[in-house]
């Protein structure tokens, strides 16, 4: 496949790039160890763009500052910041305050984002405090494994799924993480050897690394109910690959298996756009959305975007009405969930089925509670009218909260706007 | 329960009318007696008519005439006819031949309808040669057992299945013919007796009537896969039940709970219509009706109407509208299918589930067939230009033979009407 050295050369940085950003990060280390106590043990640039495993253009840099376990929680988190803002004001940058598992400083410096994180320095093995402090072991796991080569492989990779548009383990895209990507190739040794493999993949399909024997004496691996489960060398009770929902696993196995049998450039080139776009050339149904206004960002609206859709969906489904698909979506300003009818609009009438006419009780009760009743393939059944005859309807009611959906915190039905268009 | 005598003595034919229709049977009886040979070995009245469990305003005579079992067929069924036609003629009836298994004589004698027919005389036991051969044996198991009491308790049955319009064994009605009402008088003792036991069935309930075993030594029970099985007590590889739908069954068992569990006078009173206007006092969804020239009788026509049904049904559905209830029906001159939908129209596009995305062939070959797939709930799936996007499209498709439809032999698709309105 020649083709995939090109498109290495457009995803790897350049020699200039790497040094240019190793620079700025070392700058950044300075300052931090200039300002620290004896509590610092150690400031470390960790992540892609320390492994070499990052992408052109990727101008991430992940510093981590590792404190002594003696240290209280408050006290990590108040120096961290400290010296976090101390670094950055003194080299010229901005910053704000973001939080993860505890806050830290996500900062900018030119063209690039510096995110500074405080985190307890433990050893292989041991328990973790804060949930970043897996990262550090993560990092020497790999850089110890990892070589030329290997990152190229996990560039091109990464450069894969990207176009699949299931790079990332946020909870918007439910994909696959770099540190997952690392591992995966340190297993299979490269790009084509991982996919080759994945074509045949089922679901449940666990990956476990041979150096995991080399560390554990006994390996315990707890059992995971995940689409795909990978190992963390660093942590047996934890699956790198558990962000990754059904949906994106059933792709990557699915792609992998189109791409070998057909090998083209353009899976690397936005794939996942363009196939939407072709697919989207159609007649459409009865479009739906709900506007709300964003409130937060999309690690927090996501998921619970997503418990109001699934919310609704029941609802709709409950009315007879029949969606052809929905999703939620987010701009800078505002969360929408989107819906397709195939069927939007219904008579008035309905018929309810009811239990078996042999089942007598059943049968007694269900009389009591409805009128018009016969008896129709063995069961009694009756008419009755349709709550709502279109789905605008229903939708108004969810508004109104007239019908019982799942709260969400962030996302409040009465900010609600209904937009609707029957052709697009 | 008062109100059944009131019943029993609107549904009984006056001793005045008993007497006045026996001797118009006997005078038939020895008319065809004065123009037979000595191949007729007996002419009897047999039926309900003779036997006293008629319902009022029931003037049907069923003369049946014995034949020696030496005739051939061909000479039964011209002697038959014959003899029919004679004594009609010489009584100043009028006839026409009409058609069951063999021809037999439908004559008109003043408002009697007088059914000759032809057949040979067999013994309990014995094999029959022609269907109406066994007649005469369920007359003499009957009459032998029936008394005033229980063929009143027959009549309170008959009333009662009328009104239920599930009364008759005929392919249109597919309920209870006359014969098994009084098998399961006999067996049962009362009408009520019956319900009371009826509430309770199963389906693929099973009655056998005592006498089969004192008149069978060691009775073999052929097994029947039907919702009512009685075995007929002449003929054991007969289920007298036949005929009746399992849909008819349950409405037996479901009615006869709802009667006893509150009495009412109106069970008997045409309940079926009446059941029938309160359900259609609703709003309706679109109804569209199939008509077609009546080239035939009911029998005929019935079961070929519902063969076009179930057939056009699976169109429907196929094409992913909703029928709500479909049904057919005849007037004198036409036949109807008639359907009330749910959901008539639909968008355009059209999603089609492929495989499961880790089948690889199927996948392949669903890949050859379809454009603009993707990835959906772990199978392969794509969107395709729907055909029908209104059911009327699709019934005009049907009319115009362009839609493969179970062929039907009296009714022809080119001499079916669409007729459709939205609101009834």
């Amino acid at each position: 496949m020649k083709f995939l050295k090109k498109i290495l050369e457009e995803v790897k940085p350049s020699e200039e790039e790497v040094r240019e950003l190793k620079e700025v990060a070392n700058k950044v280390i300075d300052k931090i160890k200039e300002f620290s106590d004896n509590s610092v043990l150690e400031v470390l640039h960790l992540g892609s763009s320390a492994r070499n495993t990052n992408l052109k253009n990727d101008f991430d840099i992940d510093i981590f500052v590792l404190f002594d376990k003696s240290l209280s929680i408050e006290e990590l988190e108040r120096k961290g910041l400290e010296l976090g803002k101390k670094a950055l004001e003194s080299l010229g940058g901005s910053y704000v305050i973001s939080y993860a598992s505890h806050p830290y400083v996500k900062g900018k410096l030119g063209k690039y984002n510096i995110d500074i994180v405080p985190c307890y320095k433990i050893e292989f093995g041991e328990k973790i405090i804060s949930a970043v402090d897996r990262t550090p072991l993560h990092h020497k796991f790999l850089v110890e494994r990892l070589n030329e080569k290997l990152c190229d492989e996990v560039r091109l990779l990464k450069a894969f799924l990207k176009s699949l548009n299931i790079y990332g383990s946020d909870v918007k895209t439910k994909g696959f993480s770099g540190y997952l990507c690392e591992l995966l190739i340190l297993k299979y040794g490269s790009f084509l050897n991982l996919l080759q493999d994945a074509q045949n993949w089922r679901l449940r399909k666990v990956i476990i690394l041979d150096d995991i024997y080399k560390i554990y004496e006994n390996p315990k691996f707890k059992e995971f109910d995940d689409p795909l489960i990978v190992y963390d060398p660093t942590d047996l009770n934890r699956n790198v690959a558990s962000p990754l929902s059904k949906e994106n696993f059933c792709k990557f196995v699915y792609y992998s298996w189109l791409f070998l049998s057909e090998p083209k450039e353009e899976f690397f080139y936005n794939y996942h756009k363009r196939l939407e776009e072709e697919l989207n050339e159609r007649e459409h149904g009865f479009i739906v959305k709900l506007e709300f206004p964003k409130e937060e960002v999309d690690d927090i609206v996501y998921p619970q975007l997503e418990k109001l859709e699934k919310s609704i969906n029941k609802h709709i489904i409950k009315n007879d009405f029949v969606p052809i698909r929905s999703k939620c979506y987010t701009t800078d300003n505002y969360c929408y969930i989107e819906w397709e009818f195939l069927v939007y609009e219904l008579p008035n009438v309905k018929v309810i089925e009811g239990p078996p006419i042999f089942a007598k009780e059943r049968v007694k009760s269900f009389i009591r509670k409805h009128k018009k009743t016969f008896v129709k393939d063995c069961k009694l059944c009756c008419y009755e009218e349709r709550k709502y005859k279109n789905v605008l309807e229903l939708f108004k009611d969810i508004l109104n909260k007239k019908v019982p959906i799942a709260k969400t915190k962030h996302i409040s039905l009465e900010k609600g706007k209904l937009i609707w268009s029957q052709v697009q």
